[in-house]
């Protein structure tokens, strides 16, 4: 994806969370990256997304080295890069504070599939990645925080593509995809089935995960080598 | 009711429930049928709203083929024909995520009926259909999925005209009508009972069932031969 | 108030209820009263509000014959009108839906006073109307519902217009004001205060009302004759 | 700041508190001081923010006596001098009624600090001032408000500029900043926590307080001198 395309499709991100509620603010940004070049566009420091302009938003190299831009890159820029550092085939990134992600976040809690709306989206419960240590905050905040995310994928045998957003413990929802939009489409899925968690859970305290059997059925109605759900590509 | 017209009606219900708030991203569709020609309108698969246009609607016969359109017809198109094979009388199907509705199929509970403004919409809870049997999710996941609410409305003695809407365990709530459009109105009052019901459990966590001879009252003032809800047909 | 002024006024009530979200599909009716002509100005029954044009409202003499309009008048204008045959000072009354204070309705619970916002109000809980008994309900169910309001607050002496309005058990609010904009404010008003009620005890299940002395405060800054709220009239 | 530019600012924070979803009909008031000339810029009492113009807005003294407007000023007016007379480094003062913010203030309960949404905001759980008593309910009800803010915050140590806003019980959130905007932006932030801070807890009754390494961590990364959140000033 060339960087004039990359660019538009950062500010789409970054927009879709305005027009989807998910942002309030400037709580939030969206990146993408262009693989062949190395360079992530992401959303300036504290900037309201009233005032952005597309040349606004600031290109880093996988060092976190601003590249071109007159303003700072979003302070969770090292996450984002140890994101795409690891995960070679993701595209896009997002953060944001939407409320009800963020409250499986504040609540530590992992977001139960309880339902095809979240089977749709992956095949089991929304990760919550644990806290970081007082010396993993003292030393690299941003950066401990994407090698969490990615420590917790391997060590609990999660993909990536298949698991496309978790909550981070006492903090909020992380998503991604294979570009900015699809990102962006993964943070409203991830909002809005854990909103439908809370108010399955008040109404049945004692509600049960959906049966595995369906769960498999809707993922894989959806995605893989035998979705037929969609268009053909 | 002709072809055109019927395209029509199809669309302007699938905008409906983008309008209301049922739907997110793509997760949703209305049909409508032409009884006299055996043809069913519906939405294309995994198309978003945004971009869809009437012609991309997708016209298929009663076994499921395509007559007509480029696109691939909702995935859950099977569940919708089950419906107009077995109901003579209904003109229109709809099927969403809403987050209320949902939240009572994730839950497994039916929508019990704690007003008149549940009242004025059916005589009774809203019907919790039963999760599918491994088998028939293994089979024919969507058509099984029509045939398990033709079925409980035999087996509960529930007429279709009288619930026009069920909610399906662990998935999502399905409404029906004399046409399209009001088809997707009762997808509206369904969630809207359905958001009622959780803030009133929330208040009185012992709350009863509206008594008997007012639910009554409210439901044979708007339905049936002695109504006076309304004006004059 | 002529005749054309109390039409744009009862008009403008009826917008205002779905401006503010109060109303679904056609589930809610604003009237007001020429009180010199003995004419009552009332939304027209099932009715979207989205076709509806301020020439369709119906006007209705004191005892319900229609004396100007096509259409039928809502199926709710007994209760109106019983309102305004016992209330002399009520130039406009409201009935909604309001999913909060429907909410309380069906949970068959006045709404308690525990703020300032609903003391700014009325000055003490917002009363729930009994249930009518099955008689009540076969022999006359509107008109009885208007007498059950009435007869309550005299019963337990409230004035109405200390206490604008009342949740009816198994049903939804009424509200009342001085003209239909007024009593359109007030279902606006009694829907506030009975969400933030619900998050009140959510977030402490123990909560007590507010003290009588603020309560107090809080009513007489803002009616009556020592008011300071507001501009002088 | 001078009088024209500081009244659209005044204009602008109230314009605000109407977008962002704060407050219903006219239960909302924003204010800004110029310093040098000793005179608040106020919203007058009880006029609703659709008819409101800049020219409405009030000019008063610290002492309340109204310099400039044809209309009284907020009847909250003495709770917002308090504030300023108090604290000589705020320059906008914000009250509402915003539901969740105000639901805790019903609750008679501190906002805790579950995340670090909050954590960037303020540095531990957000105050709920105590009651007044009766005596001075009775004596000078808002310039006693005031002061039990001013009172509560020296007795623990709170600064206002580190805790730019609290819920006062039965009440609702007052919020301040550097100017107008600034309390606004500050009074959308303390409604949201609030709101995240509810679903938190029905999620996870028994959740504890985000970690305070990591409150710090956000606090820190984002106000006073070692902060690197947002663009260089």
């Amino acid at each position: 994806m060339p960087l004039t395309k990359l660019r538009q499709a950062v500010f789409r991100a970054n927009s879709m969370l305005v027009e989807n509620g998910l942002v309030v603010l400037t709580w939030g940004n969206a990146s993408g990256i262009d693989r062949e070049r190395g360079l992530v566009v992401i959303k300036p420091s504290g900037v309201s997304y009233q005032d952005m302009r597309p040349e606004d938003l600031v290109v880093v190299d996988l060092d976190g080295n601003v590249v071109k831009g007159n303003l700072r890159p979003s302070s969770d820029t090292p996450t984002h890069l140890e994101l795409y550092q690891s995960w070679p085939d993701i595209g896009g990134v997002v953060h944001s504070h939407s409320r009800y992600a963020t409250a499986f976040s504040q609540a530590t809690e992992p977001v139960p599939c309880y339902g095809t709306t979240h089977a749709d989206f992956c095949p089991g419960d929304i990760p919550c990645i644990p806290a970081l240590t007082r010396e993993e905050v003292d030393r690299d905040y941003e950066g401990a925080t994407g090698r969490s995310i990615v420590r917790y994928y391997a060590e609990h045998g999660l993909k990536p593509n298949e698991y496309p957003g978790a909550v981070l413990s006492h903090h909020g929802p992380f998503t991604w995809g294979k570009n900015p939009v699809d990102a962006a489409d993964n943070g409203l899925i991830l909002e809005s089935v854990a909103e439908m968690a809370i108010w399955t859970r008040l109404i049945n305290p004692s509600v049960q995960p959906i049966p595995g059997y369906i769960l498999e059925k809707h993922y894989y109605r959806k995605h893989g080598p035998g979705a037929y759900y969609g268009q053909k590509k």
